[in-house]
């Protein structure tokens, strides 16, 4: 995926409508979050197992959503000058110290709610 | 950005824990909203203009934030077979749509509550 | 329970505090959203089930994140003088016409999504 | 606020639809998150200080929404037999040692963020 394209794209869009007075982090965080709970509510009476399998419907409001937080988050880490793909790298290496194979195995609990 | 190797990545992750089994698409839902939140607690407190220019600490929390969004949405697009790249795509397409320059410039309001 | 003496205590901690000026609408649904996720953080890897019987420390958790929900939504009334008993009576009617026991029966969907 | 009688009125309302189904802790806990963004949408574009004077339309929005968040707290509460108001008198006692006025006075910091 074209990061800095879509990054461009979506600059673009704004500066046209004369968005980016909207565009802040504060404001965009907001945004992000409620997309966020956009997705959720899609969810929120289904079981578990239903939500394996979403009807046609569903995939496109699904569809939908995840385009919006993507491009909410990408738009996000542009106005602050983030590198997502650096972050995500940079969280994958915390992530396997934190959460070490023998200790997580079939356990959900937060790194520092563990009871070693 | 190459998704489908940071997928492989996130989902060789999961399955070393033997936490395939806690992420259906409404669990993965959850952890995302839960996530973007502890992006928007960075910001509760600040002015817009203050959120343009978070501190050293709040930059390195924000990079940590981003990160776990972007890697809960790969994942939950991976196990609900979703192609995000297109997603995005279409999605872009459609807001051209919606939001046209001579109706949006300058106003913030969703397509649906624009008074023409 | 006294709504308004509650509200009064929530006032006279944040002007002790100088904190008014942290305490308007946007901020504090910002606040809101993200002690809602907290709450949410608790039962996302859990089944269904399971969050029916919470261990000691997920309950005294949950009694710590409903007490926050419960007072930013407070400070929030106050903050836009909102009287929340009425606002709750009018919806509980509204809700009664919206979702007729004979289209509703088992039927979670919401009403402007059913299919009659 | 008779908070007994509403949750009554609530869990009527949810045996006549046979929604009791659906009205377990990690469900309610999605849906009041959704209903908290929803609060959040209303103020995401707009400024701190236009967030203080909604316009009519706004208020109503704004008091459906806490009616939706009020509602889905208190069911939450009957379901797990939580004690809101003694949930809220703790949770003020806890605030009042963790944030005493001299280190708190004009700053929004969280407790455990502090530089003291």
């Amino acid at each position: 995926m074209d990061i800095s394209k879509i990054q461009n794209q979506l600059k673009k869009f704004a500066i046209e409508r004369d968005w980016e007075q909207f565009h802040n982090p504060k404001n965009l965080s907001m945004a992000l979050s409620v997309e966020a709970s956009e997705l959720v509510e899609i969810f929120q009476w289904l079981k578990p197992e239903e939500s394996n399998s979403p009807n046609q419907k569903q995939i496109q409001e699904i569809n939908s959503e995840v385009a919006d937080i993507a491009m909410y988050l990408l738009r996000f880490c542009s106005i602050l000058e983030i590198d997502i793909e650096e972050a995500i790298k940079n969280k994958l290496e915390k992530n396997a110290e934190k959460y070490p194979v023998n200790l997580s195995k079939g356990n959900s609990q937060k790194y520092n709610q563990r009871e070693d």
